[in-house]
């Protein structure tokens, strides 16, 4: 057990604030990556303008819900967990899609659609034959997701709040996040939070380290996030300055599997075999789902480690970022043991 | 080589005309049809309330651009074939998905986006373990494609133009299909049709009958909708009906493969066998895909079914309607015997 939560006394498990966003796959070759500038496998930020222009120049897509801590979320509740998520879209027909889609899996999601201003958020998600993801990210109605839409009630009835660190990147949702997190210490909460990718951490490198050092009781991260977090560093020295900022973290190794540290154990866990390695979007969040999932029920870090193991296992083994199988019978019987 | 066609005189192979919709696709239990009154793996028609009912009791889904004809023509863009696609949608956020997916694949579309009225089209679509889907049809804007947006051009500088049954539902539609089907002959062209459901043909039988005898050349059907439009009497009975009325057709029997005929010859071609039956969305079209390429090419009756075979194939392997393997080697080759 760890004594970090009371499950009985909180209504929701796990509360989400992210950046609300419409998936859209397609398959292409690593020619169309180089030929376009953007790094490989990580996020970039785009307008509406480089939107279109990529868009004209993918070949035929699928759109489906994504959104970080939205498919981290979803992944809670396909476990059998109570969530809730916070994120804006707007009033249009990519708004109603997302608002379908995670209301669908069991999510609770009441905050209002953006009547008006830039269309519902998109991320372009360039599919290579390596199964890797290169996202470009238009926020479009995500960036007016304000301090105004965080609830204090919402926040205060989770056992865990998670937060996504690609909101640094809009103003008004960074200042959401810092009232967010106060909010759940206030109601003697967990904050947690992922460091969601290295090249968002370098642009906003004071903010999530003063945030990570004075806010996060649980940080999630992968290993380059973590280099940029701490540079000049070697592995095991970022672990022990994150052990110093944060009582405890879980970071992501691919296939070395995972790292995890409480205040008083620290441990790694397999990462869980999968036949086939399709699309590994959605593998870090579904990971956050996992873990937060045993976290948010009492669970020991290892039984947290590896349910976010099989919970990643389950998403890059089809296309998509949200889970398709059932998680709930296998949650279940992890967290009886 | 069927004499039909002379390819070398057209700057288009086929040119289609149909329902413009975007495809809503999640797993459900059979349950859920049931619950709904609603005829398991046919298509129905609803209308906007109902299409929110239904998508409120939908899981989560995805979006992928659909429409019976024009993921034909889809299919024959893939297999390297020169196409067009004729069929309305709204000047909103699918309509504007719609226009790239089918753009993406090489289909030259150029039908003015509807600037107001009802909304995309959508076909909601039920997909059951058994790898069946029930569809449920809002046409939205698709019903008010009209004569107006047939170009006399555009139709007779394509070898075949291929109608879709499902187009004898909106009534500003069926005019258009007249129209084009006169365009057609006016220019020496083959005029093709799909019965596409036994639902549409019994709803319009008279109409359908009519159509048949006196415009269409060339006709493709399933068991079960030769049977709606001929109904009481055994399969080689509405075969030989079917004979009388039109100069060729290919009839699907499922894992039967099919039957094809033209003036001079009548021949049984098997079904190509597939590792795993995961969705049948799309399996007629791109049959249909398949022969119409080999047609359009001058190939023999054998070679247009045997390629309606292999696309069909492909497309049931995965989720959605549209090809996703690289079909073009494999068309270049069989023609090329």
């Amino acid at each position: 057990m760890n004594t970090k939560i009371d499950p009985a006394k909180a209504e929701f498990d796990v509360v989400g604030i992210g950046n609300a966003l419409v998936d859209v796959l397609s398959h292409e070759p690593d020619e169309l990556i180089e030929s376009l500038g953007i790094p490989k496998a990580a996020m970039t930020l785009i307008d509406e303008p480089r939107s279109e222009e990529i868009y004209r120049l993918m070949g035929p897509a699928v759109e489906i819900s994504g959104g970080s801590a939205a498919n981290t979320i979803v992944g809670v509740a396909a476990l059998g967990g109570r969530s809730e998520y916070l994120g804006k879209v707007k009033d249009d027909q990519l708004g109603h899609v997302f608002l379908h889609d995670i209301r669908a899996t069991g999510v609770c999601y009441e905050v209002p659609l953006a009547p008006e201003g830039p269309s519902t958020g998109c991320c372009l998600i360039l599919v290579t034959p390596d199964a890797h993801r290169t996202m470009n990210t238009y926020l479009g109605a995500s960036v007016h997701l304000g301090p105004e839409d965080v609830d204090p009630n919402r926040i205060a009835r989770a056992s865990v709040l998670y937060l996504e660190g690609y909101l640094f990147d809009p103003p008004e949702a960074q200042e959401a996040f810092r009232v967010a997190a106060r909010y759940a210490h206030e109601a003697g909460r967990v904050v947690s939070m992922t460091l969601s990718d290295s090249f968002c951490v370098e642009r906003h490198h004071e903010a999530f380290l003063d945030f990570v050092e004075n806010h996060v009781d649980l940080l999630f991260a992968n290993e380059t996030e973590i280099h940029a977090l701490y540079p000049s560093t070697d592995f095991e020295g970022a672990v022990a300055k994150l052990r110093e900022n944060v009582e405890y973290a879980a970071v992501t190794r691919s296939e070395k599997g995972s790292f995890v540290f409480g205040p008083d154990d620290a441990l790694n866990v397999a990462a869980h075999e999968v036949d086939e390695l399709i699309d590994t979007t959605g593998a870090g969040d579904l990971y956050a789902a996992g873990f937060l999932h045993g976290f948010s029920h009492g669970a020991d870090l290892g039984v947290c480690g590896h349910l976010g193991s099989l919970a990643a296992a389950e998403v890059i083994s089809h296309i998509g970022a949200r889970p398709e199988a059932d998680l709930v019978d296998l949650a279940t019987s992890l967290l009886a043991k």
